[in-house]
């Protein structure tokens, strides 16, 4: 792989794919089957099967057998998989106001009672990431 | 498009595809201009001419005329693309920790000092969104 030397880039190596974002969207709805994955992302069973598989081959879903006769398998995200949530969220949040029309389609009360806004801060202080706020120390190379 | 109707799945339409979002990664680093998008991405000329081409078509990047003669244009983040700032910093954080061998390949330092380390928190109370803290309003509808 050439380009910059990137932790952007190596995370789109594993969940850079629509589909594979939108699965993972359903396992933190709760969802865990076959079936429900492909009725409720649009993917087709083809490339379904596909991503599940790199998913779990890449450690973000676990796969694990819930029958034995007949043999049944169900996906369950991993501690790496649960910690995409802040992807999905900033995603939803720039799609609501960016590339959706009309109302948002999914809303979310936090548990100060709010309606969700997600907002990314600084760890450290608490402020918000505003452009002209960073200084990188340091650069991924590009080769 | 079948599946369920969601802001994610609409945000991935527009830039979820690998390539997209390292290019809105090279042009919130500075860069403006086919070349460099190419070396600093590593995408094929072809590809990155029709990444290019779709985001300026869905409103992310404006092409601008630099030179008339020869005539050259380079490409700027709209106020859609900046607000896009969060999607990526999200992908960094979790790739530092879950797809990144060894140490992070680009640090920044927040304005505050410390090194960053971006967190999703509510826009309202500024707690950090964790698991277990998110009621489902409502949900988008599965077609």
């Amino acid at each position: 792989m050439t380009g910059r030397d990137c932790s952007i880039a190596n995370a789109l190596s594993v969940v850079g794919e629509r589909w594979s974002l939108l699965i993972i969207r359903e396992a933190m709805f709760g969802e865990r089957r076959f079936d429900r994955f492909a009725a409720n992302t649009g993917a087709s069973r083809d490339i379904l099967a596909a991503r599940l598989k790199s998913l779990v081959a890449a450690g973000v879903l676990r796969r694990e057998q819930y029958s034995d006769r007949p043999p049944r398998h169900e996906y369950l995200l991993t501690e790496s998989g649960r910690a995409l949530r802040p992807v999905l969220m900033a995603l939803m949040e720039w799609g609501d106001t960016h590339a959706t029309a009309g109302d948002p389609p999914t809303v979310w009360e936090h548990d100060c009672g709010a309606t969700l806004h997600p907002t990314l801060t600084c760890g450290h202080c608490g402020a918000e990431v505003l452009e002209g706020t960073l200084t990188p120390i340091r650069l991924g190379a590009i080769t």
